[in-house]
């Protein structure tokens, strides 16, 4: 592996991560390198089967671009037991490729868990990071609301939600193009006092930090685009968005109640149902194309389990996008500022 | 005011509660007294408002159920002050009809934390309950979800999470006929390992239980009709049920979106729209008129701001079948098994 020209990306994509790996991995990933030159591409995983699926598709790849792993992390395993017991895996030698400077960034559907932990021990976090944080970027109505944090820690400390504010600001600026981002604080009651003893102490950091802090924002301001960025505890971040993963099928019932009752209703609901499934998209997990974990010393980006070739290509597409922006520069350099003894 | 039989309810409602008071409140609360003669009606505030929205409508009510009350606790007031500094509001004269037996029931659709409060401080709470919990009523796939707590407690002790159980349990018995309703505990996996510390050690004592525990659900599971009950922290709960009422708003935005980007879908969407809310009027909190607050000494049941008259008459019945069915009796019988020191 080479030391890559400036402007190009280095990225190493985790072959054997997804439930339809290696196929959705592997041909996502060459998609997204034959449509950008400046992505050099690496393939993480058993080489055999890595060459099986190229040779079904039209892209190629050198064989010094796909790095050996002998050993996959199945989606059910746990997380620092997998990490320790498989370090020939392909999502252990990834993270180490980033580590060792040998690619910019990490693209993985396989287990989120070990993802993160291996992202996390291995690539190491930026001075001033307490806790890594993922993100999920809702479609609210009128903008994108940058989410925070949706599953990556639990039991957070009043400084790790002003941590997750300060680079779910940087993110929603560079990767978003959001000028001065607003920020919220997840709570039960606008008032600054209302609120848990987690948020009340955050409110205070926040409101004395010079982030464009707005106060507190309820349940409802989520995706009603009350705030370019919301932070919470990602206990209750992970709980929010797998409520609103699930709402597309209550929706769905819930027509099917209506027309059942009425044969008017049945044949119209019949008509918009592709309006419908449209409109719904947005809603959709798979179409924004992974979620990257910050906070660590490089890229790495996290996609859902039943990511399609489209998925996997929006992933690596992400990372060249925040290589180009230096958005773990950015991080390093901003969150600085913010720590605490 | 007379010790009513046996088969009668005793039911005050606050006339001064509620954004369209006293109009909705009195005329919504005289529909439900003339369907139902086992209601015996108070209608609690000031008089002379009340005799004129009387006056307006087509039922009536003795004097001698009218009872006077000087001041109104406004919508935006902090619920312990106004409780203290208002001993003459509506709020406060309701729940001390109940806690001086002279009413069975108390309803109100006013401020919703002064009502939490004087509920608690006046009636008390019922021994072996630590914190009193209000819960909503999910519209889930092929079943109702009861969800607790909602807004009435923030940081809770694991203990309280088991109380949220034992009440939502016996609620969704008595009053949704869900026989050995099964219980699970929110959180962000499904694994009795995973979790934060507070359902972590939650998780122990449910499992001790005698309850039809059945494990940690996930965000999704809430509408998906995994449990008859899910119990949560009242600042998770909270948060979801504001998130879910802003879904409709989001959903209409998105067939907006859709529906500019092509004629045929805008159509389609046009003509859908009668079912559409038709299907999507199961997630709004009014059509189940109130929230009962579980775990106090008596029944009190609160209502939306926003409440229609429709809503205040729903109050009034669910207030009539609580009694009915000896709910503060049952939770009384059943909680004190519970009580830990």
């Amino acid at each position: 592996m080479n030391q890559s020209e400036h402007t190009n990306c280095r990225i190493a994509v985790d072959a054997m991560g997804g439930d339809f790996a290696p196929r959705n991995a592997v041909l996502g990933a060459l998609m997204a390198a034959a449509e950008n030159k400046n992505i050099d591409l690496y393939l993480v995983g058993r080489t055999s089967d890595i060459k099986k699926i190229i040779s079904s598709g039209e892209f190629n790849i050198t064989d010094d671009h796909i790095i050996q792993a002998d050993e996959v992390i199945g989606m059910g395993e746990s997380p620092a037991n997998s990490i320790k017991a498989k370090p020939d895996s392909s999502i252990v030698r990834g993270a180490n490729l980033v580590k060792e400077k040998k690619a910019d960034a990490f693209v993985s559907a396989g287990n989120t868990g070990a993802m993160m932990t291996a992202s996390t021990l291995i690539m190491g976090r930026i001075p001033g990071v307490g806790r890594p944080t993922i993100g999920a970027e809702m479609p609210s109505i009128g903008r994108i609301c940058y989410f925070y944090d949706v599953g990556a820690s639990k039991d957070s400390k009043p400084q790790h939600l002003l941590e997750y504010a300060v680079m779910g600001s940087i993110f929603a600026k560079e990767m978003g193009g959001v000028e001065n981002p607003s920020i919220g604080l997840l709570s039960m009651g606008e008032e600054e006092s209302k609120g848990n003893e987690l948020t009340l102490a955050a409110y205070k950091l926040l409101k004395e930090s010079d982030l464009n802090f707005i106060g507190n924002v309820e349940g409802r301001d989520i995706l009603t685009g009350k705030a370019d960025v919301i932070v919470c505890d990602g206990f209750i971040g992970n709980i929010i968005i797998k409520f609103g993963e699930s709402i597309p099928a209550l929706l769905k019932h819930l027509l099917k109640i209506t027309a059942k009752k009425s044969f008017s209703d049945k044949i119209k609901i019949g008509l918009a149902q592709g309006a419908l499934r449209k409109s719904l998209k947005s809603l959709d997990y798979q179409e924004h194309g992974g979620v990257p974990l910050l906070g660590v010393n490089g890229i790495s980006i996290i996609g859902h389990g039943s990511s399609t070739e489209k998925a996997i290509k929006n992933m690596v597409n992400r990372a060249y996008e925040m290589h180009r922006n230096n958005l773990v520069e950015k991080i390093r350099n901003s969150i600085s500022k913010y720590i605490r003894n």
